[in-house]
């Protein structure tokens, strides 16, 4: 990675009307995260030293996710909606300090990639002052086009401006730039707004470090990779070009997908080797899974780590907190919570296991709940190793079943059980010779 | 929409063998709703004053589906096959009654928009005595073709009698037509059979029109629009047409589908603004949500009305008769059924909430039951505000839960519950310590 | 099918590197089957009368997958690799016992058709003494060109040695070939390794076949049969278009699918007329469906039979073992296994089916659940005729539930019940007034 310093600066404050949301539009999410989120991740893995982030008025919402993903960034306001150059001298403040390299990118483009912003960014090494990333969408038409002259770029050139050859250019532009940054300052002070809108507009960077005999030169995305969100269904698309790529690392990692197009992977999703992901399963943030996993169809994972041959499901919910060691077996209708598993131990049936610690080997029966809430606390249920527990308990907690404990069926478990014990509550069965023929025979008559 | 009267003839009478079914093609579903429900909400949606359908000998399973949607539709039975225009001729009753404008449309059509239907209509009101509509398939190989000159439709010819030049034309005939009241049945009745298979074609109407100097024309629908469905494989692109119309209009809307192609709407799904859908949900007919609702993965609704701020899922099961009011939370492996849950209440996990009343804020536990059925009759339960219900709790109903009462874990309740009192009904726990190891023990010496 | 005898040799010594596994390439799954057992299956299908499979030193694993499916297949071990023709030869013993057609096939092309496999061997009764498999794929660049002239095959051209007239050939080897009986091992035998990699390449067949005056012919197969595997992605690949084919004969049988792309069969699923399977089902091996029966969204079958009429689902968990007769209703959240279900009985919620004959008309309620496990030995419920398990049960295997007998709510039942007799086990219900009003007050004030 460069030694050069970096500053990115992130806009994100378009209001994404299109979307037709209260939220803005930068906090919605693709593969589990926002896009917002997307776009300071790939700056981070691009080196970024510093970073600015300009958002709409009165935006503490946007703030804080940009706080929470790099505490230490700059969030600027832009007042005003006066144009891009504008966006970005509302972070002028952080451009003062100066930085060897500047970026601007949009908090709309999730798909960025941190090899294209090095690209994108390696021309100013090189004595560049602007480089701006094209691409070569499908339909160029309503896009501004870059005018290169060998390996120059000469000018953006928004559509309504370009004359009859340009408009055949399909090279366009995706909005990122990178500045020098000795010069970037001094550039975007000198863009005006002479034009229809009366807006600045950072195309015209490229022109003012021209006349200034300054060289500016084109870097090249894929188009899928510089698409910009603007409403659910281009928010949709871009999930599904993110899914595509998560999928195919997963695969090239080791991984079988049966249906790839069926299961949903996190940004931060980790797969081990010979992990096997049976059709519509869903991952949410959080989730490492190690090598020789089965999860079977329908599982939904989130905040949860699974050793090597841990099998899951189908119908298996693991919630944030769940620690699943090697061997462990989590069968159908069966959802864990804040729940450390140990090895070898099963939970096949229609369970709940929260604020849990299981022993290794343990067998929990079918219809197990742990009771961890009472209406105003959570408390902890302890399993030791070995212990069996029978259909239908509740264990009440704060309780522990000792290592080697069983439980009978259908108990209601409220003080501890020591190791090696059985613990029983349960009523005698009581059987009422030839009741249900005579309650039919009653039940019946009101019809005849 | 016009004020002129208009009669549509739904031709409801093909076999379907390509189908391979005891059902008829018509009654087959797509998007929750039997094709020929969809055509009929495309007349009524259309301005249909009144309606005629056709169907074929005896099919009382077809009549009582036009019932159900029109109740003051007219059927008539086509006794034989002869062709679409004495399959009109069979709603010769309704066509003598007269009607300004006719329109004749197929129930295995079932993706025909009612925009569509009225620009069909529309020349009649301007002198045309025959519309036919026309689309563009990617073959028109086995179509019969639109041969028209400027805006008059000269004749429709099928692909056998046409000339190299007519075969050239890629403007096919989609069999819909609207026929002026005046005209239609004088029309119709001249439609003759001297023709290979002896069959009297609708597609005649348009010569006999021009033959007496009245105008014919042609409107122009998309392909995907008026696709015949006559196998299962299409009847799944008919299913996926529609999911993609629906789908599209649901994101429109502001709802976050994060991957579209794997939700499942109907016709009659209505989603609010801000609703999030995680992927893998089915939506059964009936189902409305308001705004800021989250529907998590795995989840399946019909009948159900969600308020404001809901949350579902993942795995949750809305059957029909469900109200879930504002905030309230139901979790994973849940289901609920004629159940009214009030604002806040939450169930959260491994529940049936069958035939019940739930008030707000009330708390049911994991494994949570309402016994509503007791092999005879269904009975209520009513659970008070606030309410906390132990887990694996059983709920005999008829039975009432008091406000603010507590019932203890693993209870069967029986009899009604005051206001802020406990129940409990469980054993009390016995432990023998040490009767595992000896359990074990002695388990384990057959295999010693 | 052709009465000459029928040698098929499958190489299936691929070390698969690509695929990032443990696991040897061929035994990979693609629609709930090995690669292996899908070729061998299609062997099988094509009339082999002997089968001999060529796998990697060691590969014991692969071994036992052969005697699984063809138990009377001869094995050989490839202890060098050093071509294909090589391969073929690791498995002499198998050649030298002669055969009218000889076919060798790859263990990584798992979607090759026994029509196929029938259109390559044609010509051997013909005369031909060789015969080789095209396809046209979308690029052809790094294919072997087979060069024709008229019905004859000329040579195999591998793409380095090609003239540029033969570049430009789009008919590529497909790998499998055909030999005549009599002269397969001449010809294998003659193979020399006089090339760059210093390999025996089973592709010089033909040029020897036709130096020796014999016909040598191509076969032609869609592009899609012949994929073969190498890495993950190819993998899903396969899955992909078998499971296409696999739905398209599912609704040509009569099957709605409402959501093909959803719904993942086994080369095994039988599915009758009028089956309507609902979105994101999940097939794996062993499932037979009768007519008219309904899967909702979100089942998973194994190893069932369906018989009739049934409904199962959403969320209906079918493991292997289980049979349900005509008209039996299973519901959501349901697991069963090794469970034969009697016409018309009904288990509809939350329960655990297992090992279990349930008797008809009988009806299990919501949290029903048979204890078939002690943590030693499987032991199994028998539930009679009409019988009803009141909700919360817990049946403890051994036991027998009797004809037309209740069980009571939150029951643990661990004796016989008589056949019309009622068993209850359960604790009275106590109610303690204004307790939970004192709790709240007692909770709320450490906050206070």
């Amino acid at each position: 990675m460069s030694d050069r310093s970096l500053l990115v600066v992130v806009l994100a404050a378009g209001e994404g009307t299109r979307m037709a949301s209260r939220l803005p539009k930068v906090l919605h999410k693709v593969a589990g995260r926002t896009m917002l989120h997307h776009v300071l991740a790939a700056t981070r893995a691009a080196g970024a030293t510093r970073t600015a982030v300009v958002v709409g008025p009165g935006r503490e919402d946007v703030a804080a996710e940009v706080r929470r993903i790099v505490p230490d960034a700059e969030v600027f306001e832009q007042t005003e909606r006066l144009g891009t150059a504008h966006a970005v001298l509302a972070a002028r403040a952080a451009l003062e300090k100066g930085a060897d390299d500047v970026l601007v990118l949009y908090a709309d483009t999730p798909l960025v990639r941190p090899e294209t912003l090095g690209l994108l960014r390696a021309p100013l090494a090189a004595g560049a002052a602007v480089a701006a990333l094209g691409f070569e969408p499908a339909d160029p038409t309503g896009y501004g086009r870059l005018v290169t002259a060998g390996d120059d770029l000469v000018a953006i050139r928004e559509e309504k401006d370009a004359s009859a050859a340009e408009k055949a250019i399909g090279f366009c532009n995706a909005g990122l730039m990178a500045l020098a940054g000795t010069h970037a300052l001094g550039i975007l002070e000198r863009i005006g707004n002479a034009n229809a809108k009366g807006e600045y507009y950072l195309t015209d960077a490229v022109e003012i470090a021209r006349a200034d005999g300054l060289p500016a030169v084109a870097a090249r995305a894929d188009a899928d990779e510089v698409a910009g969100v603007n409403s659910r269904v281009q928010l949709a698309e871009a999930e599904a070009i993110l899914q595509r790529r998560l999928r195919l690392a997963a695969m090239a990692g080791g991984a079988t997908l049966v249906a790839p197009e069926t299961v949903f992977l996190c940004a931060d999703t980790v797969l081990g080797r010979d992990v096997i992901v049976e059709p519509h399963v869903v991952f949410g943030p959080g989730v490492s899974v190690g090598d020789d996993v089965v999860i079977h169809a329908f599982c939904h994972l989130e905040g949860a780590r699974l050793e090597s041959g841990v099998s899951i499901g189908p119908y298996a919910r693991l919630r944030p907190g769940t620690q699943l060691d090697s061997g462990v077996r989590i069968g159908n209708f069966v959802e864990t919570k804040a729940a450390h598993i140990e090895s070898g131990a099963k939970v096949n049936h229609l369970s709940y296991v929260g604020d849990a610690h299981v022993g290794a080997d343990a067998n929990l029966g079918a219809g197990t709940i742990t009771c961890n809430y009472d209406g105003f606390g959570k408390y902890r249920t302890e399993i030791g190793a070995g212990a069996f527990i029978g259909v239908n308990s509740a264990l009440v907690a704060p309780v522990t079943v000792g290592k080697g404990a069983f439980v009978g069926t259908g108990a209601v478990i409220t003080s501890d059980v020591p190791d090696d014990a059985l613990a029983i509550a349960r009523s005698r069965q009581v059987v009422k010779e030839g009741w249900a023929r005579e309650f039919r025979a009653a039940r019946a008559k009101p019809k005849g």
